[in-house]
């Protein structure tokens, strides 16, 4: 079923809207007291084991604030499991991986993904949102470079040596590193749209770290083939990263149909650079922490830096922040909806 | 005196000279065995506070690695006590302070900074330094606003809600901190110059967190003050921040003789923008964990963005990690000087 409300839809491809639609990257999260509720029951992947839950805590904010779209609840790590990884999302850390890669023998080793008998229960819970659903659901993968610096560096990292080390003195392993956690992401992503995405966002959140020189060189060939696969889709594909603004020609020409703009990215330059390509973003997360006025006063400069031009998709530059008030997201939305009304 | 090797402080005034001169932040430091041997008997704040241990610490990398400028050894935070913050540098985790700031009262408490009885010990070790050196020293502090997130999220910061929820909310207590850190800051740098520090640098190392529109607003007009003040003081300054290339023209108009530019910041890009004003960068210090021919092209990209206009200081795009290979370090001053020299 086509959702009642397209507005996201139509901005993603460009489209004159009566609105700017907007959602919040992690918009269903630890923020919201009813997410935390669920959270003292399951933990965040087993969350994502069950399909009736992920669709409860995806749908959870899309009611309460408004959002114009839903984004499926899971995380970048969820496909990596039937990859044959061990890991665990450890609390105010991250992802922690127990097998990292350090070798071509450990790339080798890594299992062939597929989506319908490695995550069965993400697609479930798709399907599952597709009949609750009154606004386009966005699913999701990570970007073969940011799950590579997880897998490689064991988890979060400061400063990225052992994945630029890995990158540097191993380029064939990398280069098979990325095209496997290409093929997988591909088939990930491809799962999730055939189940009934409406949207597909690709999340490249450490990218930003690399020099353009290093992106064009150890990245941007597996995006390009990424993104070349995902164009076969015909659901609008959304390129993400965050500190990424040297990169962002570099991203633009590796693919996706909406760019997205992380916080310190000015979104004026961006569209400059972009021209008729719809962009996404890029509120500063913190300003949901700011008093209304100081908070209104961001959402107008968002606005007004995107100049009335069509395809935009109002989004924070990176996802809400733990603590965020709720009731801040709740004015965030309204506003937005009620300063890109188009006056009749 | 004045050093025998005067390379860095001619490029810093924009003049040809005769090869790259080139320094590395942190080039004293953990990666130093010999560095390591010291660090045994003494905790970082310690060395701070023996003279003659600072300028052993300072000169080691100079004299081993034939580095065209030495940088004081000493740490952004060393002025703070003095101005009655508790505080400890945790290994692995950095500056923590037990009595961060939240009100205008803290900020209030804050007891002004004289750096002759403040920091005598700094002024001290620039005396010795100044007899042993044939190159010049670089004298620094932090900038208000880097210094301010340590302050008030009391350590380093993943989101730095704390500081930009603060700085949002109790306009009135930040500027007020920010103008007191002006003054503290202005102080330290004005004894380092008086004691003998041939030149200076700013490290506003967070600011690149901000948005354009929030470092015009909260953070730039008290920049300018600082730099307004600094051009006094007749040694080249520099202003260096990272993740900040959105930020490069407000720091640029704010002040310093010197950009210095971070990693990810393309330098040709700065360049192209900052018409003769001088530059310093900006090899990935990750590259010093490179295979030799790897960091060599990380080099020539970077000497080639250049691309032969005077006012160039070789550096990193950020300081040197921990861990990284001293054979690197070598390696790439020889290489620096090597490509860079006027070919007869």
């Amino acid at each position: 079923m086509n959702p009642v409300n397209d507005v996201f839809l139509r901005a993603a491809r460009g489209e004159v809207t009566e609105y700017t639609p907007v959602w919040f990257m992690r918009q269903a999260g630890r923020y919201q007291p009813e997410y935390r509720k669920i959270r003292e029951r399951y933990t965040l992947p087993e969350i994502v084991r069950h399909p009736e839950v992920t669709a409860e805590v995806t749908l959870l904010p899309v009611e309460q604030f408004g959002f114009d779209a839903a984004i499926l609840f899971a995380d970048i790590t969820t496909p990596l499991y039937a990859m044959g990884f061990d890991l665990d999302i450890v609390e105010g850390r991250g992802p922690v991986i127990f097998n990292p890669v350090s070798s071509l023998d450990d790339v080798e080793r890594i299992k062939p993904f597929d989506a319908e008998s490695g995550t069965p229960f993400v697609l479930e819970a798709i399907k599952i949102l597709k009949r609750e659903l009154k606004v386009p659901l966005i699913g999701f993968a990570g970007a073969p470079f940011t799950l590579a610096s997880y897998l490689i560096e064991g988890g979060p990292s400061k400063n990225f040596i052992k994945v630029k080390s890995f990158m540097y003195s191993q380029p064939r392993a990398w280069s098979r590193l990325l095209e496997r956690l290409t093929e997988a992401m591909f088939d990930y992503l491809q799962a999730q749209a055939n189940a009934g995405a409406d949207a597909l966002q690709v999340f490249d959140s450490w990218v930003g770290r690399l020099t353009r020189y290093d992106y064009e060189t150890y990245v941007a060939p597996h995006m390009k083939r990424l993104f070349e696969k995902l164009a076969g889709l015909e659901v609008p594909v959304i390129h993400f990263g965050t500190q990424s603004m040297h990169l962002l020609s570099s991203m633009a020409a590796a693919g996706g149909d909406v760019i997205g703009v992380d916080t310190t990215t000015p979104l004026d330059w961006a569209r400059d650079r972009l021209g008729t390509r719809p962009v996404q973003g890029n509120l500063d997360p913190t300003l949901l922490f700011a008093p209304a006025k100081v908070l209104e006063r961001g959402i107008d400069a968002v606005l007004s830096a995107n100049a009335g031009r069509p395809g935009h998709v109002f989004n924070l530059g990176h996802g809400i922040l733990p603590g965020t008030p709720p009731e801040s997201v709740a004015l965030a939305v309204e506003l937005v909806h009620q300063k890109s009304a188009v006056k009749p």
